[in-house]
């Protein structure tokens, strides 16, 4: 069996951290990559990334979150915000990138330009902010198996309170929303469901072959 | 380097792909258990994964499909399709495979199972189907990343319509929906789209570290 399944089958939602394990800059900066890679409709990324250490914010963020100790204990919160909505820009900023990245003219590209920014302005405005949710996931996913390839725990958390979140990292006056978060660091050895099989759905119910 | 962002630098959206290639059994198994794996909320895995080869519904799925030509030439058509409703029995079918995998009694994890039952039986209707589509995004991911490395094309596809492919793989009956689609296969050698460098935020806009 290789490497991706191996991780996959060695990691779980950690519930209790060891506060007094951190991550390495390597394992960290090797986890960011995995994120910045991720894959997004369009390539657009309708998200950023929020990676907290700061105590005094997180004991902040801990009522917001059920006082699930993950937020104060791991090494670092990770807060994956999508876009609560968006203008050309979100299109434009990806085009100038683009044009710079593989060294095309804009007018080469204008026409792809236009046909997203006819197609995103066309989305009402909570169909905006589901479809950027959405992208967020496919970070989240990146994280976790990035995190699990270098033997890092992580827990993946919607137990909070976006709205309390919004507040208190100043997201909703950038029109940014804390979609889904990640609490990465190191397990503690009092954490009993490391050792919980893993439940999961039979091939035969997940599956369907046509 | 190691080898998860080996892959994800590797991968790109596949254009075009090459009809005269299949993967091999093994290939298909390990995408598969890749995505049996992924991380959901609670575990539940409120989805359905569709693994379609069928040459006459694919035919069919194309014109739904703005007639990309992945969706008839790739080898496999991958529909990850959420719950759109849910009940109780969510939680049931789970605890009911959480009580033969970890060998504990019902007793034992009842306050759990009302737990999840009065949190999800809250959500109205449509936070449940967008709750359900954001888990599927990463069974989206990690068929990318799994398929990545084992060196197999994919092109994740959000550009089609829901209602048809309900209609047409019978889902909407059986309270599903086209959350996302993936098709994998090989590259053709004429997709110029696999020269091109990959665009990305730098990490100074994707990250903010506090």
């Amino acid at each position: 069996m290789s490497n991706y399944l191996d991780s996959l089958n060695w990691r779980y939602a950690t519930k209790k951290f060891d506060p007094s394990k951190s991550l390495s800059d390597e394992d960290l900066d090797y986890i960011k990559e995995a994120m910045r890679l991720s894959a997004s409709s369009y390539g657009l990324q309708p998200y950023e990334v929020l990676i907290i250490q700061d105590p005094e914010i997180r004991a902040k963020l801990k009522p917001a979150s059920w006082n699930q100790t993950q937020i104060t204990d791991a090494a670092y919160v990770v807060v994956i915000a999508n876009q609560s909505t968006f203008g050309d820009e979100l299109v434009d900023d990806y085009i100038d990138n683009l044009v710079e990245t593989r060294g095309v003219s804009k007018e080469d590209v204008q026409g792809y330009a236009d046909f997203m920014k006819n197609t995103l302005g066309g989305f009402p405005e909570e169909i905006k902010a589901q479809w950027t949710a959405k992208q967020s996931y496919i970070v989240l996913a990146n994280l976790l198996s990035a995190a699990a390839e270098r033997r890092v725990d992580a827990c993946p958390m919607e137990g909070f309170d976006p709205a309390q979140y919004n507040e208190i990292l100043g997201l909703g006056e950038r029109n940014l929303n804390a979609a889904v978060v990640a609490t990465i660091g190191y397990r503690s050895d009092e954490d009993a469901t490391q050792h919980y099989p893993k439940v999961r759905k039979s091939n035969d119910i997940l599956f369907k072959t046509i």
